[in-house]
């Protein structure tokens, strides 16, 4: 029996984590889009209603995220059938916690559901981040990969590569309520980094990696620190030099923009999560922005179908 | 029982590892220097004697590596005796195969062993690096760290991390008879890195250190590529790129420059460490160089005492 229609859900992600500019992401499954995909008589991939966005999005499959990462799925497998995606957003739009990628992969994730011979998981990345770029203006897989597969996942050429998370840390996400458009706070970017910058924050990303790998957290609190991106992006969050040094005053491992921002991340233990919060948004608070906060697993599930029928 | 006189035996190294410019190295014990630290009256640090080496190497502590290496050990612990250190140079001078930071933790590994309240292996690490900086004109950790402590390491600020090296790979170095000076290699580099470059190098530097962890060569293999430093310096070396290309094609894992250079490594599976070799060097033939090679662990020993009296 071919099925008709299918329901997937997408976490957020927390792209480049400070460090892995465009290569490192984690799943953050505090929130997340859903896509219903539904077969349709006629080929194509059509937007058939979005909900949840607080700002109205482009419904031109060839503009919205979802409709393009069905495409570039439909444009391989050629079915003979056509699909119907129904987005609903969970994920702030500009806020940097991956709304555009988390709806990329729900929608490829539900749409290879109704295929009579699904792609694995791995095989949707590319689709996913083909829909992804129309958002950013720049093909990256940092948010695609992670919202996909979970957990912390560095991404190298045509490779991911999960990176296993010391037990006990966790994330805490703070969103001021403001949006960053993802291509504005890429073109304010320099278009050369320093040597000294260069040789410094390649260290920092491989030692959280390798910090990551040994579990060992007194490395990875010298090595989460961007060096590069966040200085240049940081006077675009009003209050973030006081959110950062709120959250590390708290004791969190690290801090620093989430994707884009204006999210800001921080990596704790455990025990500390809910002083951090606090913290990082009594600190917005005092810069004059409301935000929200949650706390989830740097190792948390990536996609999953919710419903089929 | 003080002890009078202590040789200690440092390997070369391997810098940079090409992904990861003055961060990475690793040990290459094929060949090494050699320094014999004796108790002497007078306070202070001298040269008495350097054997092994082709052209003259200064004989003023403050311009000689292991010198000045002894000296910065000497000036903080200030014991109340001096010492006379006699090198032997194993590895050729503007090799780029760390013989300034070897013949300095040689000197240091020795001269410790004088003191009676000797420093742990990783607490010589500044002073070998403070010495090895006389040669380089720029402090960086990735010869001394490995000739210190062995293996492969990543110097991520003042913190230190071995990577453990995947079982049945082996290094292959070709070394070809030219020398280049360090500092000149230096020059050459341009002051900043193009954003896109960054991005790449700095996910192979992090897959290079995520592949060894998770024992995956494939993604080694994805990851050895030095997209920033190696261009820069390839036409330095007469015929690079023909014994790059002679090394990938008999089956390398990559291959890219040691440290400043000329040497060439290749990372390799253990069934085909002599037919790299060979390719590599005959590649150099043709470009007119006689060469030298050596095939070593990735994993092998740091630096030892030999001899002590």
């Amino acid at each position: 029996m071919p099925i008709h229609r299918a329901t997937a859900f997408a976490p957020a992600s927390v792209g480049n984590v400070g460090v892995g500019f465009d290569v490192l992401g984690h799943a953050f499954a505090a929130l997340g889009d859903r896509v219903r995909a539904s077969r349709s008589r006629p080929p194509g991939v059509r937007i058939a209603d979005i909900q949840g966005a607080a700002q109205p999005l482009p419904r031109e499959t060839e503009r919205n995220t979802a409709g393009m990462a069905v495409q570039s799925l439909w444009q391989q497998l050629r079915p003979d059938f056509g699909v119907e995606l129904s987005i609903d957003k969970g994920i702030p739009r500009g806020s940097g916690l991956g709304g555009s990628a988390a709806s990329a992969v729900a929608a490829v994730v539900a749409a290879n559901e109704l295929l009579e011979a699904p792609l694995a998981r791995e095989a949707l990345l590319p689709h996913a981040v083909a829909g992804e770029s129309v958002a950013s203006g720049s093909p990256h897989a940092d948010n695609a990969a992670p919202s996909l597969l979970g957990g912390l996942v560095l991404v190298v050429g045509p490779r991911v590569c999960r990176i296993p998370v010391p037990a006990g840390i966790r994330c805490v996400l703070v969103h001021p309520r403001m949006a960053l458009e993802t291509r504005a706070a890429r073109r304010i970017l320099a278009p050369a980094v320093p040597l000294p910058a260069f040789v410094r924050q390649s260290a920092n990303l491989a030692g959280v990696v390798a910090g990551c790998w040994a579990g060992d957290l007194g490395l990875i609190r010298t090595a989460l620190e961007d060096v590069v991106i966040e200085p240049q992006r940081a006077p675009l969050i009003p209050g973030f030099a006081a959110v950062k040094a709120a959250a590390l005053a708290a004791g969190a491992i690290g801090c620093s923009i989430s994707g884009a921002g204006p999210a800001v991340f921080a990596w704790c233990e455990e025990g500390t999560t809910a002083e951090v919060l606090d913290a990082m948004r009594a600190a917005f608070g005092h810069a004059g922005l409301d935000s929200d906060g949650w706390t989830a697993a740097i190792d948390g599930d990536g996609a999953r179908i919710e419903d089929r029928e």
